[in-house]
């Protein structure tokens, strides 16, 4: 028996009971094995290989999981969506005189298109755009941390959320490669607070710690027309709920945002530590997560199930 | 009185007779005067800056328009679209072995991009990948030219759909940097037949000549899944049609696609004649007309007209 | 015993008969066997691997010759001296707005500078540069292949140099990538001829044939202050046998040239038949063939001959 | 009554008495007025655009100046000959595993180069190759900025040399550009040293106050086979004095190297202070000062008398 919901203008048949659908598509997912985990810091490196999760929030408040969905991992590049919500809020339309809002066509911390557009990253998902929304959020904020903790818990409904300090020393000790990116966007005079605190706090962000569960709850208003299903607050308008999903649509997936688009067709953002998560406008969240990544550094396990699921659900929004 | 269509998940509130919605519109977009009529070809600098025109075309077989409709305009690169689904029918996946499928991140011309990725071009809506194309067909068809204009006007039921020979002579004469982006995939080995025939296949297809309503009938299917909603056939599958959707979202609208995405939220084509259609799935497709053309080489007021439109209907697919 | 002569400001202590040191030298530099032959054209990929030449021609008219010295092979992008020095004398000071004088950084072919510089060449010791040059002969002399060839047999006093048909007949049809450059440079208005007739000089320039003793001859001028030696007649004045020799030691080894200068420290030019020649002032010339190529695409034995020599002479300009 | 000495082969007919001639090319010099003073720092935007300075010190001995010669000024990139010294004499070969001898074709600070190059700079007259350099420096020597002191006031036989430390603070202070050099080198593995103590060198080094006097003095043995000409002590070997030269006649001048070379040819270097020096091998040593810069970064005064200078004198070493 299967009911039916509206994405993309079009029904989607989708059962009653997700479970057995999604066991099976993780069960496949096992047998990918062509992908490699981050290793630029030991306490990614570290990390299982074959950790493997799946999970749906569908609107209606149901949360179907399978895999290693209590399993806290590294949000990595995802907690770049929390990050642009706060500068969306507290900046408004002046924030996107300081970053674009176009794919980049390039690895996503690459310099040189960096340099050819002086210093105004190409958009909010790469990692120059993310450190120049983390200076808004410093510039703005007296306390950018805890402000940018405080909205994901509450958009996940959990206090559980919490920032892995190891890996925020990690990423700090090898980042130079971003600092060199901060720097440039500086020396452009397109960083307005201190580099070493901007940096400080991108770093801390990207180590955020959540399971598949917390992330698919804390996004579903993205689904939602910005309204937060569980709590019925309105978090964003629906008009910025469109926008962001338009960004991760053009640019969330790294360089390979159009393939994920003409193969899946959803807004979705990637981060190293294995985990994708996906909006289905109007139906729900799909997150996923298995650290071993791909060559564009998207989780190959990850992809792998997000797709498959978009497929045989007819999920695309186009 | 309105009835609701469907797009994108949410109920569209568009009324039953949208003409005086587009001519409102229409009239507000005569006071954009900050575009500039493409010059680089004596037979596109000589039409007329203050042309417009603004059609709407339901899959329910309504047509609705407004302003110069019948006249007829040089669709350039909005032919890209035709190009691939000739090209995707023939050669099916390896065809994205020889294109890829991502942004670009540059100008529609660049060759430096083409030079970084050893002439595989980064998607079929720039030049180099419509030249790529082109070759696909100029290699696969005895006859090129008369499948791809007998495949258009098939689409749109008018054998009225002809070619410019005009622009499609001028073309040629200035198209030393698209020859320049031919060689380089050629001395890559990425261009299988002449050089010269295969620029020439480009240069004819740029040349088409259609009205507003013409064009919008002609990719109703991509808005109906695959289906031509007046002719019932069904001119690609459900996933074809999203696939060429995902792809004009991406990469459709040169290096504004990002800004159109955020801004209108359509998988959209433009071309330098000034005429850009936008696919609405499960409600039709909207077809805009304007010579005049922005910094980025799309028609200035037609990107009002499409913007204003999809807003005060709320058709945004994210 | 030895004589002494001036070079670089310091006495070379070059002995009067050079033989015993070249034959030394060559000896040496067969047993260099890094390189690679050229093989993009199948009438370069055929030439043995094993020839090699080393000669000295120094001003007071003696010719030092040893290995394949009477052997006639592909001078290639020697010729581009050729091509300048003609340009320089038609055009004079204008020239130098069409293509600059400074090095590329960047491999001989490279499509992304000249991009960049809007179709300005860095240099005319590129590709790009000496398709430029080529471009200013075939616009300035009604014959400009006879012109060139007539005052390279008049420089090196013999009527045997010629053209291989058959070279110049590969190049055209492996000539993707100059075309490309060509077109790219006729896209930003700095060609004026016939695209195909400016390609068909320069790859009929590329396929001069000569042998060590005949090169060394033919650039004789350039280490005596602008006068053939033999002759006594002044080719150039004194200041632009300078100016070409300052252009050969800042852009003349490919992207290898600041490496020569380091090591060598003379103006010097390369071309992919394995040919090298060296301008030492007030002393002579070397000339030097060997066909495998390093990757840099110098002869691997002609640099080893070259660097061997000018060390043991101490003949560094600087 | 003149007396002959010899450079590049060819005889100098060099007044004994300079001072006229000097003093006339100074006083055209004046009515050169196309420069601008560098402004990034107030320490440097502070300096008098009409300061101008000319001396030439000859081998012999004999020091000939005229204008501004005992005002010190900042020396800036003419510090990379002492620092490339310094590290050349305590690394040897293994220095250029980690910096190339090929010209940029780029703009001094270009970061894109340092990308496509995987953080090995192109030589170690542009800024990413200074601060390698400078990385090598700081890692070898326990206390580098003495070292390097000493060694330019022995070279000079002056202890006037000194540092201005409100121009090292302000290059601290806006250099975050060269931070992002430094550190982008660093992500690539080659920087070994603390990043901002590396920096710390690199600035404190452009920072060194001198006059055209003991610029010319202290560089002379490089125009005299590596030895200084007035206490005889060997600086360098012949060999490495003539590299050294060599990397000044390919990169010495900013993106005008090339230029340089084909107007002037003799090995230079300049500095964004206005100084510019310029080696004649076994003649001497010319310095030059004058605040305004042309686009390049060179004094546009300081260009136009060592041009006029090395012409009139017949100095070139090609």
């Amino acid at each position: 028996m299967t009911h039916d919901v509206i994405s993309g203008g079009q029904p989607i048949h989708a059962p009653d009971n997700l479970k057995p659908l999604l066991e099976d598509i993780l069960q496949q997912a096992m047998s990918v094995n062509d992908g490699k985990v981050a290793d630029y810091i030991p306490a990614l490196a570290e990390v299982k290989a074959d950790y493997c999760a799946l999970t749906v929030a569908t609107l209606d408040g149901n949360v179907t999981s399978v895999g290693d969905t209590n399993k806290p991992f590294s949000i990595q590049s995802i907690s770049k969506i929390y990050g642009l919500m706060l500068a969306m809020e507290r900046l408004g339309d002046p924030l996107w005189e300081r970053v674009q809002m176009e794919p980049s066509g390039q690895p996503f911390n690459s310099i040189v298109q960096l340099e050819w557009e002086k210093g105004i990253p190409r958009n909010p998902m790469i990692n120059a755009g993310a450190i120049l929304v983390s200076d808004v959020l410093v510039s703005h904020y007296s306390a950018s941390k805890s402000a940018l903790l405080s909205m994901v818990r509450g958009l996940c409904g959990s206090e559980a959320v919490c920032v892995d300090s190891r890996v925020h020393e990690s990423e700090r000790e090898h980042g130079a490669r971003n600092a060199a990116l901060a720097y440039l966007m500086k020396s452009f005079g397109n960083i307005e607070s201190d580099v070493e605190e901007v940096l400080d706090h991108y770093f801390w962000q990207c180590a955020l710690t959540m399971n598949t569960e917390q992330l698919a709850s804390s996004l579903a208003f993205l689904a939602n027309r910005g309204q937060c299903p569980r709590s019925g607050k309105q978090i964003t308008s629906h008009r910025d709920a469109q926008r962001i999903n338009a960004l991760l649509s053009t640019s969330g997936m790294y360089d390979q945002s159009g393939q994920f688009a003409f193969t899946v067709g959803l807004p979705a953002k990637s981060g190293v530590g294995g985990g994708i998560i996906a909006i289905v406008p109007d139906y729900g969240v799909i997150s996923a997560w298995s650290p071993p990544l791909n060559s564009f550094g998207n989780s190959a396990r990850g992809m792998f199930m997000i797709r498959e699921l978009a497929n045989r659900l007819g999920l695309s929004v186009y």
